[in-house]
């Protein structure tokens, strides 16, 4: 049974793991992420929301009410499909982004992450395709490695992902029969690339989809977070059969009550709701009244435009920052959510430089948690979502200083291979994955 | 890619499921389940906590001094492996039944099922064997099933798990090369059994599983709810190195929050909080410090001995009433947690019955839910957590007249089949599988 695992720890049992536990590894910067924790340190890492501006009285108010008035449900079991009342919430958030959903075609869940889980234990054998954006969510690589999916990027501009890459990508799994099984996409301020899909790509790139057979996953967490004007529909908006909508409360919201949402069509919804029940029994009660009292009683609408306005004025400072500081260095041009993605001058490897940026007490998520094929070492993602704009300057500044001294050394000396301490500190979160 | 479904419904999807999704189906029962949450159906049949019992006031002043005190924090993402401070209060929870690990073995889930669930998810290939209790509990046979595991029951009587009819299992499936990945062990007032593993027995067994090189998985979620003497030490507190042990706070606190934790080995734990965060990212903040501020400030224990007495009395008046108006009838006698296991008289079916019992405006769990072969109609739990007293005694008397009629019906006209209606109403929740 002792046998000796990769690596320096001995586990016993390391034989009786089930092969798809082989896609479980911790990514090589965690621990460094450990370290970029201290106060001390400026994140620009970590897609936290802001969620100090929260109104916090009516949020105590609204929590008081729920426990007053129906405190013994609140701590109870709930159903697998979620609160009744939650859903038609949800239905009337949706609809600002032009989508018509049944109260029975939503499934409340414990965050997005887990409708990503369920979907893809839904649908992925060993082996099976999964077309995402180049790059996509880190979370999302995550779950479809722990299934053993086999990813497939497709090639994305400054209007999303291209139809004609999407088309060949098609073309070349079918010549070598692999299943295909959803095309994942992220239409709105993409996490981490920044763009927006546009109106037009939604329809050729879902025309595609449909003419293909392949079931479309549309991630939307940060929708409704938008800086200058409304981004397109949603592509579930144009079509209820084919499409599985994830939605979220963690941005618009707050994380730390770990509600989401999927829609999806009839059959697959069902099987969702029995996958969940497998998976946690029923979401949180307590949460999910939280949640359906702030939506009945709040402003929720004023403000989500409070967070707007905010994370406007994140944008701005760091867009400004990076002109400023780095104005050789070109970035995407986010109009919405969190994140900004950076192209390293050539020769420069985001991976390898993160430790000297630590040290010079600044954070970024390098750009290779983004694929699933080994790419990004060029690029890296900042998010602008969490730090005061002072601190974003003084990030930007930093970064600034680290990547000359990068490009000086490389002039000097060429390129360098530099040690990433491979340690693991589970104990701390995984800040690149939000 | 239109495609008949068995069934009447239309699923397009169909044939891109995973070959696991053919194991999610909504139990027989469940569109009856709908119909047994009506008031005026006595419901023997859901484990939900008499929660009601809680001190809200207490409760409540939790909540608030988690908000006032650490809101932000509490609203926002943590870490996958849990708050820190709450495993230090689970490490005092487990002292109690002889536990002792570190805070670093700790993995905190959204309850005890996604615990079930992740260690599935780790260990099993399809077609991999899961030892288990004969009746286990339906929610671990949904997740393992899920994963595409052979569940092979072993043989209980009163002191649970027979050693014997475990070795002889073990013997046999190891003739036939199927690898076992793990021994699925309820040893405290077993659901649905309602007996507990005696404290020889445990030796044996764990005697028995490490000279087979067999993890054993441990779940306790009722381990704190004994009525007359508590029982024996846990398993996990005899071996450290090849017992993975859950836990839950639903049964103790409160299942609405959704917080349960697991202990295992270093190697696997550390595979578990990488799976976790795949499948949730984190758990909630937000509930983890509600419970790590409640086993901070409140009397716990004083709590707990409430809920014993609480449930006590429930069984005591289940038992008395199945004296006084089914005394021909066996069943078990539980020591503490929820449920009492009762055997029909020859020739009854509890799921062909259980129509005919919603009829009489009572409620109970057929027996074949607790099992992966078809077992168990002969069968059925019958749970006292929920219900007041009067209505326990209310409810036997129904299941009385029940079983009285159905035995003349069968001595007149021999056995019979009853359509139990097949609709599957999947906004009810579950109650069967608590």
């Amino acid at each position: 049974m002792m046998t000796l695992s990769s690596g320096i720890s001995l586990d016993p049992w390391f034989e009786n793991y089930a092969d798809r536990a082989s896609g479980l590894a911790a990514s090589e910067v965690r621990a460094l992420f450990a370290v970029a924790n201290r106060p001390e340190v400026v994140s620009l890492a970590g897609g936290m929301p802001f969620v100090a501006a929260l109104p916090f009285d009516n949020v105590s108010r609204t929590i008081q009410r729920v426990l007053e008035n129906s405190g013994a449900a609140a701590l109870q079991y709930g159903s697998g499909q979620g609160l009744p009342a939650l859903r038609e919430h949800i239905m009337a958030i949706m609809a600002l982004e032009g989508i018509r959903a049944g109260v029975d075609d939503i499934v409340v869940t414990t965050g997005s992450q887990q409708g990503l889980d369920l979907v893809t234990k839904l649908f992925i054998n060993p082996g099976d395709a999964v077309l995402a954006e180049s790059p996509s969510y880190v979370g999302a690589m995550g779950v479809f490695r722990s299934y053993q999916a086999r990813v497939e990027h497709v090639a994305m501009d400054d209007e999303g992902m291209i139809p004609q890459a999407l088309s060949e990508r098609i073309a070349h799994l079918r010549r070598q029969n692999v299943p295909i099984k959803f095309l994942y996409l992220i239409p709105n301020f993409h996490n981490p690339a920044g763009v927006t899909l546009s109106a037009s790509r939604r329809l050729e790139i879902l025309d595609i989809a449909q003419a293909e057979g392949i079931l479309v996953l549309e991630d939307n967490p940060y929708g409704l977070l938008w800086f200058d004007q409304p981004p397109p529909h949603a592509i579930r908006s144009a079509d209820e059969a084919g499409v599985i909508y994830l939605g979220s409360f963690s941005k618009t919201f707050a994380p730390g009550l770990r509600v989401g949402w999927v829609v999806a069509p009839h059959g697959i919804r069902e099987k969702l709701v029995l996958a969940s029940e497998a998976a946690i029994l029923s979401p949180s009660s307590f949460s999910q009244m939280i949640l359906a009292d702030y939506f009945e009683t709040n402003d929720w609408k004023g403000q989500i435009t409070i967070f707007r306005g905010l994370y406007q004025e994140r944008r701005d400072t760091m867009v400004s920052a990076l002109a400023a500081h780095l104005p050789n260095v070109s970035h995407t041009a986010p109009t919405g959510g969190f994140y900004l993605w950076l192209t390293l001058p050539e020769g420069l490897d985001s991976k390898e430089m993160l430790p000297r940026a630590i040290k010079e007490l600044v954070a970024y998520t390098p750009g290779t948690a983004f694929y699933a094929d080994g790419g990004g070492r060029g690029n890296l993602r900042l998010a602008f979502c969490y730090p005061e704009p002072d601190f974003i300057e003084e990030g930007i500044k930093r970064l600034s200083r680290v990547i000359t001294e990068e490009l000086e050394l490389l002039e000097t000396f060429g390129p360098t291979a530099t040690d990433i301490p491979l340690g693991v500190t589970l104990d701390a979160p995984p800040p690149e994955v939000y």
